[in-house]
């Protein structure tokens, strides 16, 4: 992947330079209204094509701007000018459409920046090109499995891998840490499906023996669409009440479509007083153990599910930093308390990051607790987790 | 920039390639513990020097496991294998060090790919390692004016812009779009200090007279910071009522630092019930209008402000999607409500994005209304947002 500035010259140089070796160049961004975005430009410089404006396409570009009621600028004709000889491609995510180029045996693909449109027009219209155009791609089947991974590192992850005869299947492995989870994939490309399906069960195996309770997930999906999944199955109801993780929590919630089945209400009770007047936690507990306890996280969680009139309440305190540490409760202190009709529980952690980072890890161990514990498993891996 | 796999190859080529023009190659990543970080195995490789251990490197590196009670594994040793000739550069946010390596006239320096670990070496050893080689450094001067706008499009400012004469003083305009808010960098070059600030301040008036109400930032900072800025100056207090934006206000608004010196509590009411039993939104008003109404997210508002005992009620209530819409209130349909003692107010919006974005331009439509508010600006470029 090569990025270059808004400059002609320096497209030229890198467009050649990757052409030295590949078959087909993927090009992204530059193909807006504004001045600076020059890339069908650089591209008809580049292999000494002629520009025309393709009124099909302006007439549909007018179409969108007429639509969301847009004004309509004369600066966005130049979003339907193209390269001669270039097949346009549609956007439906956005207004600048992207094409193709034959250069010789090669193949060049422009498509829009924003990441939306680019990877709609990625999954819809150039993964099909090119699989079309590659007649040898029908003989290879590969076979994938994932694993995302909670509370232990990514040298740890590596090391329990190495002993495990995973690498001698002939897998490729791959690690995408995250500070607050770990993404393994592990592919195997084979000359029949059956094999490689077999292959990938092994590795699985394998995975689930050496990382155990660790892993959360089978999936790519967010840890939140995983609790939902868990939630709407069980036709369970949760509320919540953060202090240190500020609703971040609850956003992660509702970022799933259909949350309202699952999440009844969130309370960010930042004050104290919000804890005593929101949740009914008495001023007289917060006065004796502070508001960074477990006994107020126990109350939060217990108020939370009261209030909400929910089966589950799930609750933070804590320090997010990077002031209001003390010897005692430093920054990074954070309790997690969740309340269910069979009793309550709270667990304390030391967290060690900066404040967006110390919210993070909070709302994502605190899905993780709810996870496990709808899971009937154990929490082990969080409990040790870091401490 | 350019961004190869982990083959020692392919990292070569791309060292080549990119030593052609450049005097200094700045890598990142692959520094780790694990078998797939293989940069400095490839750097020894294309320019031919041995490796070695650095031990008091080693050293520090296990004083950080022992500091944080982390398990040492053998292959954490790695990390302080360093090229011969390389001098070690110290990385305070991680294990693994980076460093700088003379080649011939040339220097590649190379730091860990975590994007916190990668940005403060960057800051802190790279930067000034630059400036301390470059000695005609001194003798130019940048002035830079940055301005964050919301409510119009790229292509609009470009053209706003475009018949300023601000491409007249010959200064470098980029834009760097999001799809909720658009940041324009003005920057200029030139032999003395004052030229160089003289030329910006005649870039800045341009900027504000074309582009004015909706220019809300002369600043990089996060718009929450600004908020969190203007109300800590005028010792004001806010509470908030999220139903569609589900805690991203909140989320937002705890981010900052300090933030309980300003933001007292956040509600998320999901369900009608919970808009009732906290926020005394009378239930006949709910089933009158329905929840997503003007009606509804005033007296959200005024709830919030009256449950958090604070001068500033702020509420959102809408539909997310991609399901729950109808012919009358189509996914996108927003309500924003702001309470304040001399009065409310409420807006009327219709976003057209998925539901992450619809939540993510809810919050900042939100926010910035807040902030016009709280600056007795007035509001046309909001209510003229999309409409």
């Amino acid at each position: 992947m090569l990025s270059v500035g808004d400059n002609i010259e320096e497209i030229k140089s890198a467009l050649e330079f990757l052409l030295r070796d590949a078959d087909v160049v993927v090009v992204t961004g530059g193909l807006g209204p504004t001045t600076d975005d020059i890339t069908t430009t650089a591209i008809a410089h580049t292999f000494d094509k002629q520009l025309h404006t393709d009124n099909a396409v302006l007439l549909q570009i007018k179409g969108i701007f007429e639509k969301y009621r847009i004004q309509w600028t004369d600066n966005n004709t130049k979003q339907a000018v193209f390269p001669l000889g270039a097949i346009p491609i549609v956007n439906h995510a956005g207004t600048a459409w992207g094409y193709s180029l034959e250069i010789g045996k090669k193949l060049i693909v422009v498509i829009p920046g924003p990441p939306k449109e680019a990877s709609a027009m990625l999954r819809d219209s150039i993964i099909p090109l090119l699989c079309q155009r590659d007649e040898t791609k029908q003989q290879t089947f590969r076979a994938t499995v994932v694993v995302k991974v909670f509370g232990i590192s990514e040298s740890k992850i590596d090391k329990l891998i190495a002993d495990s005869g995973l690498h001698a299947l002939g897998v490729d492995v791959g690690f995408y840490p995250n500070f607050y989870e770990v993404l393994v994939t592990v592919n195997t490309y084979q000359a029949n499906e059956q094999q490689a399906q077999k292959i990938i069960a092994q590795a699985k195996k394998i995975l689930e023996n050496q990382l155990g309770e660790h892993i959360f997930s089978f999936s790519y999906e967010a840890l939140e669409a995983t609790v939902a999944r868990e939630l709407m199955a069980q036709q369970l109801t949760i509320s919540v009440a953060e202090s240190c993780s500020g609703g971040l929590i609850a956003d992660r919630l509702t970022d799933v479509s259909g949350s309202s089945a699952y999440f009844h209400n969130g309370i960010v009770c930042y004050s104290n007083e919000s804890k005593t007047k929101l949740l009914g936690v008495p001023d007289e507990v917060i006065k004796e153990y502070g508001a960074v306890s477990k006994e107020v996280a126990l109350l939060m969680a217990q108020g939370a599910k009261k209030v909400g009139g929910t089966d589950i309440g799930l609750a933070t305190t804590g320090i997010a930093g990077p002031t209001g540490g003390s010897a005692e409760k430093p920054v990074g202190t954070v309790f997690i308390a969740l309340a269910h009709d069979a009793g309550s529980f709270c667990q304390h952690f030391s967290f060690r990051w900066d404040r967006r980072r110390n919210k993070m890890i909070t709302s994502q161990t605190a899905l993780v607790m709810l996870l496990k514990r709808l899971q009937n498993k154990n929490l082990c891996c969080i409990t040790h987790y870091f401490q």
